[in-house]
């Protein structure tokens, strides 16, 4: 049983987290909507200069500050995830909109404590928002407080997803019967429709084939805006989970998604 | 057969139709991301007080500055549309983006002349993005030039459609024909993608059930940065036209995606 983290602790993380998206703002605004060279890895998804260059910057900065944190990112290898702390990065979420222009990507940053999500960031560096997520804490936006609808009936809640191309057939199966039930659905979004979800303008997201470095970040600040975010099981996100997302605006409306997906 | 619109006389509609735009940008703003009373018309679509709101200013405005021009707007009744010139108004277009925080809704300006696109603005208030085009000259965003991709090969080139559920059976096989040929594909924009296709980052964007008010402004912008927009059999948009739009970044790939249809 390792210690639990200290508030001290947990506010020297949210400080040095909303440091980072400082750095890797400005960065990724460099690179955004200029030439690119564009790659393809094996999987088909584009990734960018600037993802790895930007990956790199995050883990030199906290490799200097916290030597004995782990790092998880999506461009990089893994490094000592058996720490108590672990730091899940992407540098950038929402590739396709990146790379057609599009300023509704955003950086992930999460840290881990004891495999819990302690804190998250979802950092838009186009618009120039930033969601910032402790756990136990309310979430902010730009450091202004932020909260999540509240909405309870799924009749009247607005679902995003961000592409039905990552779904396989029982997926799609699932998002039909939950559409159904719902008041409106639209596509796109990435990582910005879990912050419009804390700022109560988005009520529930579904997605799935997403990865530890594209959900964890969102916990701290979806369920600090008074959401809920978990698996399509209900059980909560960890690095252990099969990267199905479903998050609401409150616990009564999860309950309903989810049921609706059963 | 009426005279052609001058020189003189189409830089007095630009100008007034980038005066509208910045009108109707701070009144957007001022309803964007506040809790509106969302109505639903008979056809499903998201009708908010903002959409009557802007079309009303914008009305007011065209009618005491020219009396005699026709006007034909999403929310209220057309007016004199057998005139020279005619308006054409889309107050709120993404208006599923709009009421979900997204901010790439935009504000459509048309102004046609014989019944030919001779202005056409594409306004994003919460990016400060305003695309202008006007028939024969080169595209502006903020006054800056700008220039499509001019990309000829459907391989590399990136698709664009702001939501599957508008297409009809034959419009989904289309679409999935397309897509099978681009490099990728993504969903969501609105106007939005159509600015981006003026500015070089997206290469084609194909839409169905589209009205006068969502593609006629579409045409001078996309037309002045060196892309093509037509319907679905190549013909160039009108009143009359059917509401299958296609825009590609330049003539060769347009001509690519037309096959592709086929």
């Amino acid at each position: 049983m390792q210690s639990p983290t200290t508030f001290r602790e947990t506010e020297i993380l949210a400080q040095f987290a909303g440091d980072l998206a400082e750095v890797t703002d400005a960065m990724a605004m460099s690179y955004f909507r200029k030439s690119l060279e564009v790659e393809h890895k094996a999987d088909a998804s584009p990734v960018t200069q600037a993802d790895r260059a930007i990956e790199a910057a995050m883990r030199e900065r906290i490799n200097s500050r916290f030597p004995t944190h782990g790092i998880l990112g999506e461009e990089h290898e893994d490094a000592r995830l058996d720490a108590e702390q672990v730091w899940v990065l992407d540098p950038i979420d929402g590739t396709k909109s990146f790379m057609t222009g599009m300023p509704t990507f955003g950086t992930l940053i999460a840290c881990l404590s004891g495999g819990r999500p302690e804190v998250g960031v979802i950092s838009i560096p186009p618009t120039g928002e930033r969601w910032m997520g402790v756990r136990g804490r309310t979430t902010t936006l730009n450091g202004e407080p932020c909260r999540a609808s509240g909405r309870v009936a799924l009749a009247e809640a607005t679902l995003y997803t961000t592409t039905p191309d990552t779904f396989d057939s029982a997926g799609h199966a699932k998002f039909e019967a939950l559409s159904a039930k719902v008041g409106m659905r639209r596509f796109g979004g990435d990582c910005y429709a879990y912050g419009l979800l804390a700022s109560g303008h988005v009520d529930i997201v579904f997605e799935m084939n997403l990865h530890p470095y594209d959900y964890l970040a969102l916990v701290p600040v979806v369920e600090g805006a008074g959401g809920v975010i978990t698996d399509w099981n209900g059980k909560s996100l960890s690095l252990q989970s099969d990267g199905r997302v479903i998050a609401a605006a409150s616990a009564e409306l999860h309950r309903s998604a989810l049921a609706a997906l059963a």
